[in-house]
């Protein structure tokens, strides 16, 4: 048996023995992973999961759970939203560009309905109730939130507003039950158990292994430090998640994410990503990043973000992913939080108040004038921009940024500030080219013959901008793809 | 002989005749290529190169010509300006970050010196003049000038300010004669031909050719439609340039320079970058861009630049290049001169004036009220920028951004504005990743055997920002590299 340290291609003739064989073969028992082995199976394929840890769940178990659909679900449409796919894909051109995958984006909006259907019919739970604060996540187990900034500037203008955030039933987080990952994962993880599907777990994958026409026909492993070579009958699919953790591929491809990974966890180390680039496989979006925003979302839509010359840079109600692409990458993440004592009593009393990322304000002045000494910043820049706040919230107006009047009025009073540098972190959108039936791209533009991949190892439907449930949702749509294609391939 | 039309790689056992043979084959004869060619065949290389155009030149022959160089060059040492490696290092990694390959800054740096009396040996003029005004290029024939930003903040405070843009001595522009790209590309290639190596015009390389093992042997090329094989007895270098001109790959890797490509020419296709992850190497930086603003640097130094919101973004005494790209990246193309009539006038009629890119404005008014509303933007917007500016120019200070006090000045009595929304164009930085000897390395880490590569098909200093000079610098100093591997290999 060949070495299994180095990850170049693997030719089949070397293989002495094949320690398991299957149709199907999945690399990785997340999101993607998990819904490429129940369609595989469906469509008649004999498929085996192999997974790096000791159980199914990836970082979707651990996510909130998010799932982007629209178009008109039964969710949406039973909370009182209407939606088309075409409202749906004018929205997602706008918050996802420049450079996005036109066709990938049309294709998942046409199928948005059926697919949250097709969760439904695994189990998958979606309580009819809305949550419409600004914020990350439903504090409960609301099943809907607006989760891109539809329903704020710039895009309420651009496309009719309808929350498409879809997250699975969850517990009240209060109490510490699992959260919407979870409950995504687990009734889709029970699906594939009962279609027979087989799993192997503490199996890391280190080559992929090629026959003489340089089609994929299998799988090296490693378990335990011993080689372990899966022959795959008709396809291998790569479901190994994004390359948050590897560092080399950070620093080369998206430096602005070195030292804060986030919502993503260690075993994605990009290896699905390099095996394909072994057999040339195309790439896209490497740069692309999810960005977090840790600040309180009640806080942050009542207050006002400036930056490090006290500029106003984007509407505080919008998304918090916003918040987070902007503050990092067009902000060299300097962010600070400027509200009146009345606001910050609110965000902290409401009933919608969500006590996430909850912090004490960093300076504390009478005045705008003193917190801007206090703040270390230059004579008149913050003031000017609260003067020329305060104009138009008089008026119940942010001419500047769009913020929606409900959150707009004038800063009075005793003010604080919160010092909020580097709260920002995140996970990598880039990956290998697929097409739209889960095909890994090769260089040349013809796919890789038995190769599929799906998830954060591929470039889904985000480029510049990210929502909230895109990559649960690109990973479950173009997982169960990767599992049709192989199986009839 | 096989089909010249994909990409993928061809066996070597599947050529039937080899139609040209060379130690070395070089392809591209750019600023890459030739410094390749002209160290291969010092090294005892017989030398062949191909080029894809009718003649030498590639996009080197039609820039400006900067190099960047320092650490104390003869030429900056003769006009009185003190630099060492450690200095010129400090710079490019706070400069050309994040993600930049230290390893690669810090040999280039230390390198500096040798490689500008390498570039005078072989006949490149360099006038002992110094032009110490803003902008993109020297107006006239002088040799050295700031080209990074290197006198402006921020860096100003974090390494000693030395000009490094390095530019071979050209006739005056206003007579029509060759640039300094041209003056830097004529002693190469008379070198080279002064060293018997041979080039081959008109062939475009489609496939590279691999022996048994993986290793690079040769290169298939078209010449007229006709499939043409070239042996490589010792390595292959690609030095093919930038991918500007390549649709899918600008969708896919630097959405944001969709449809502004410049400063590249159309044979900047990616074709080197293509060819080489067909064999699995590893790409670096790929969303990586120069980013020139077209605008007069003599009016940004005296007016105020703003963004879509009325708000100052970066010193406007800075390099062009910064403003570029802060303008593309972070302000979303979105950018305004604003000036007043008496600096409108100075900047004019100076005997500094640089005539490049002069417009009319596109709004005038009495007082910045008025003008903020004929520019369409909210009230006090504009205002409330001008009033914290002109506060702290009145003590030629600029604390909010640090334009230095020489160009700092209150904005008072008629005043204009100018619309530069979409004055940005540049082209791609990233590509293959190579190591210090320019060897083509595979995403496993290791070299591909046979395979070098140097200039803008490489990832060379740069990651999120950039100085004039890289381009043509990193190319002719690893193109050397690359040269002298090939030919030892």
């Amino acid at each position: 048996m060949s070495d299994a340290t180095t990850i170049r291609p693997l030719r089949a003739s070397r293989v002495e023995t094949w320690d398991h064989r299957a149709d199907v073969v999945v690399a990785g028992y997340g999101i993607a992973g998990v819904c490429a082995a129940i369609e595989a199976a469906r469509a008649g394929a004999d498929v085996l999961v192999l997974e790096r840890t000791g159980g199914w769940g990836g970082a979707a178990a651990l996510a909130g759970g998010f799932i982007y659909l629209g178009g008109g679900t039964p969710l949406q449409r039973a909370l009182g939203f209407e939606d088309t796919p075409e409202n749906m894909e004018t929205f997602l051109l706008a918050a996802l560009g420049p450079g996005v995958d036109k066709a990938k984006i049309a294709d998942y909006c046409r199928g948005s309905v059926e697919h949250f259907q097709w969760l439904v019919s695994c189990g998958v739970p979606f309580r009819e109730a809305f949550w419409g604060e600004p914020g990350w996540e439903p504090p409960h187990d609301e099943g809907l939130m607006y989760s891109g900034g539809e329903n704020a500037a710039p895009f309420n203008a651009i496309a009719e507003p309808a929350p498409r955030g879809h997250v699975p039933q969850m517990a009240d987080k209060r109490t510490g039950e699992k959260g919407g990952g979870y409950m995504l994962m687990k009734p889709l993880a029970d699906t594939a158990a009962a279609l027979g599907i087989r799993a192997e777990y503490d199996m890391r994958i280190g080559r992929l292994i090629v026959d003489d026409d340089d089609r994929v026909v299998g799988v090296l492993a490693r378990r335990y430090g011993k080689p372990v070579a899966i022959r795959a009958e008709r396809g291998v699919v790569l479901a190994t998640g994004s390359f948050a953790y590897h560092k080399e591929m950070i620093e080369g491809y998206a430096p602005r994410l070195i030292g804060r990974p986030a919502a993503a966890i260690e075993e994605h180390d990009g290896i699905g990503i390099r095996l394909a680039q072994a057999l040339g496989a195309e790439l896209a979006h490497m740069d692309a990043t999810e960005v977090a925003f840790f600040g309180d979302p009640q806080l942050l839509a009542r207050g006002i973000l400036v930056n490090g010359r006290g500029q106003r840079y984007i509407p505080e109600d919008t998304y918090p992913g916003r918040i987070g692409q902007a503050t990092l990458i067009q902000q060299d993440n300097q962010a600070f939080l400027v509200i009146d004592e009345a606001s910050y009593e609110e965000a902290l009393t409401t009933e919608t108040s969500t006590p996430f990322f909850r912090q004490p304000p960093t300076w504390v002045a009478e005045t705008i004038a003193e917190l801007e000494a206090e703040m270390g910043l230059p004579g008149q820049a913050l003031q000017a921009t609260v003067e020329c706040y305060n104009l138009h919230a008089a008026d119940g107006a942010d001419p500047v940024l769009g913020k929606k009047p409900e959150w707009v009025r004038p800063l009075r009073g005793p003010v604080a500030a919160f010092d909020m540098r580097g709260f920002t972190a995140g996970f990598t959108l880039g990956g290998l080219r697929t097409d739209l039936d889960s095909r890994v791209l090769h260089v040349s533009g013809e796919p890789i013959p038995g190769l599929f991949a799906a998830g954060r190892c591929t470039s889904g439907l985000c480029a510049g901008g990210y929502v909230s449930g895109a990559s649960l949702g690109d990973g479950s749509f173009y997982g169960r793809r990767a599992g049709i294609a192989a199986a009839k391939n």
